[in-house]
């Protein structure tokens, strides 16, 4: 097959007026307006490669900008060229000399350096004719490991650590494959629970996601007290025992605070606290798991990079590792984490919801489970039903399970129509 | 004294092609462009208030967007609402409910931030008369406290503690400042060991700053094992043992390889080793530290808020707390952090260099030794020789101290006509 030549590089900037109905509203992103840096690598033939970061608005113009100049990393290359040694690749966009003092590897310039390598491995697997949990799942171990970045993190994991796990999993890999063929990635819904909504809607919405096939439902707390606790216990009541219920508090409190409230919200039995505090306090984190030990502990979708995760396991301080397809750097980023958590045994669910991170998220779950973790214990991907219908290639989801993707790419490709008329600020939906 | 009101911000993107002369190169800074997003708020009065932070070239352009957004936070406010209670404003700027997630609290939003914090402070010793050390020297400490967003760090220290920490250290502060006043705040030099400069250099430098009176000399390694040796005992030989002698990584090494480095030097004696890794691994300085504990480990100048200092000190992880006053937001979060130092008893020696770093960081170093910390042991303010020409109200060092500065304001103003030539792409100096 010949080899493809990147050429240019359209950049995007692309807003969905979520705000103004309350969706995706908690106690900290009270009127989000989901949004994405969005860019398409065009090259020498047909084929295309999409890609985005996950914004909240303002700001969206800052890794638009970024991307731009990060482009220049991609334009005139062979995609071989970056795909034969990928880390090295990565390690260009994040060690940009003058760049990287943004950062380093944090923020605005590592959400840009997300879209692109998101974007590049999109076109790597439609090239390859495969969607992107099939490309990893079909490459050799050597391949998996050229693409990581080991760098800050080889005490925590070695490549030859990340190659044994990777040969431990091949046996039963075909099994795997053929459950998820069947039935699905295990997955929970979000939807329920934004913060903006009233408990008549968090009721009749409890009441069709159970009808739907739910088993894992969100709530987000972090408000007044006597709030969080009614609007739980109304969760709790709609869903029964048997059904799994977590709390997401969006980092609302100091760690003093986060033990006491996630003790007094203990009593609903919930399966998770997520985000309890600063996603930069890890030795924070490692407390509340120590001083509340009958709940289980999640962060990780405001997590910059895989140190702070290198650092959540060596610490303890995580029951729950929630990578983000688009706040750590790509796919590359991902694929370190997902190793780490294997080897100090802590199960991955990928936040999602936003602009396409349910698109993405859902590859990375299916490779964690056939090569990475090879084992579905308490784990489950985060679904939030919003703005798929502006995908080409948008999830399915069925009875609580996220079906297995068919089509080539990492599905963020997004609409030509949607692309014009969502787009900041000239689009039809921001002029009217 | 009548309040004033903000009626706009001017922002402009400045770059000083320091690149050409290898100035600021180090193991990872390898082509620095010194820059800084700079903010002049206009008011109702003929006073203005200037600003800046300190970027390396590229991407400026990204702090002066994200700068131009945060400065609707200003406009059409007086000085007094914003001053009266200083964290509730940080906490605007820090807590857009669109814009954090770009961070929270890092990247390019938080130096952005730090810009527009430090011209309000500017503006606020303006109009006080008052140079900014001696403002937040003069302030009542109720009113230092609520300059402060204790968020996230009252696990380590309260508003109680710090309130104490001031209050015990009001005793002496007369004969301190004496002492400031006769012998300047004291300093180390940086300007002797670059990455790019030949030994024949470093040794010529290292002869110039002993004649200037310099104690302290810091060099950069982090290159080949062999050459980081040579370089260092050059500036031992010429230095002797009797002043102190710096390494700079510039966060070169994974955490294993950073104690087998950091262990070889140690035959030099030096006072610290800094940057030894990520500024993001806080466990990895914990355990290089104690793996050699022979070296003083120093970082600091990028680390992104105060969650990330706090744990520094909560895990033992530095002997050296080398605070950035453009990284962290502004002169506020810098207070958070030298009252988190001065509890847990770690020594503040403030990262400069830059451009407008000295000038700022000496009147940090003044006020913690004024009101936080009450002692000078083991405490040196970086100083780097370039640029200052450019700033109307320059640092004055001598005899390797900084002396105290006299003119009202925080010092970071620059003169209009080096606004015109370095402004980015369109001046002097740019377009030839």
């Amino acid at each position: 097959m010949s080899d493809l030549k990147i050429t240019g590089v359209e950049v995007i900037d692309l807003r969905f007026p979520t705000s103004r109905d309350a969706i995706g509203s908690d106690a900290v992103n009270t009127s989000p307006d989901y949004s994405a840096a969005y860019c398409i690598l065009e090259t020498d033939q047909e084929l295309k490669g999409y890609g985005l970061t996950f914004t909240l608005g303002r700001g969206t113009e800052l890794c638009v900008e970024a991307l731009r100049y990060l482009s220049k990393f991609v334009i005139g290359r062979s995609l071989s060229s970056i795909t034969d040694n990928f880390a090295a690749f990565s390690r260009e966009l994040t060690g940009d000399p003058q760049f990287r003092w943004l950062g380093p590897e944090k923020g605005v310039i590592h959400l840009a350096t997300a879209a692109l390598l998101n974007a590049v491995w999109d076109l790597y697997a439609r090239k390859k004719d495969k969607p992107l949990w099939q490309l990893l799942a079909d490459m050799e171990d050597e391949q998996i490991l050229r693409a990581i970045d080991f760098r800050y993190i080889t005490d925590a994991l070695t490549p030859d650590e990340a190659r044994a796990i990777l040969r431990k999993n091949k046996a039963g890999m075909d099994l795997r494959l053929e459950y998820l063929r069947q039935r699905g990635y295990p997955a929970y819904t979000t939807s329920v629970g934004w913060m903006g909504f009233s408990d008549e809607k968090i009721a009749h919405l409890c009441d069709q996601a159970l009808a739907e096939g739910w088993t894992h439902f969100k709530l987000k707390v972090g408000g007044d007290p006597a709030d969080d606790m009614r609007r739980a216990r109304l969760v709790r009541e709609k869903i029964g025992s048997h059904n799994k219920l977590m709390f997401d508090a969006n980092q609302m409190w100091d760690v003093e605070e986060a033990i006491k409230r996630t003790r007094e919200l203990a009593v609903l039995h919930p399966w998770w606290m997520e985000e309890p505090t600063s996603p930069d306090d890890i030795l924070g984190h490692a407390r509340i798991r120590r001083e509340v030990p009958q709940v289980r502990i999640a962060t990780g979708e405001h997590c910059q990079n895989r140190v702070i995760f290198k650092q959540l396991m060596q610490a303890k301080a995580i029951d729950v590792c929630q990578i983000d397809s688009c706040r750590l750097a790509g796919v590359n980023e991902n694929l370190a984490v997902m190793l780490m958590a294997a080897k100090f045994n802590i199960p991955v669910c990928p936040h999602a919801g936003g602009v396409g991170l349910c698109e993405y998220v859902q590859h990375l779950s299916v490779f964690d489970y056939l090569r990475v973790s090879a084992t579905l214990e308490n784990r489950v991907t985060e679904f939030v039903d919003h703005l798929h219908e502006h995908f080409v290639d948008p999830v399915h989801v069925e009875n609580g399970h996220y079906l297995l993707s068919t089509q080539p790419g990492y599905s963020a490709e997004i609409y030509p129509e949607t692309l014009r008329n969502y787009s900041y600020p000239n689009g039809k939906i921001w002029k009217t």
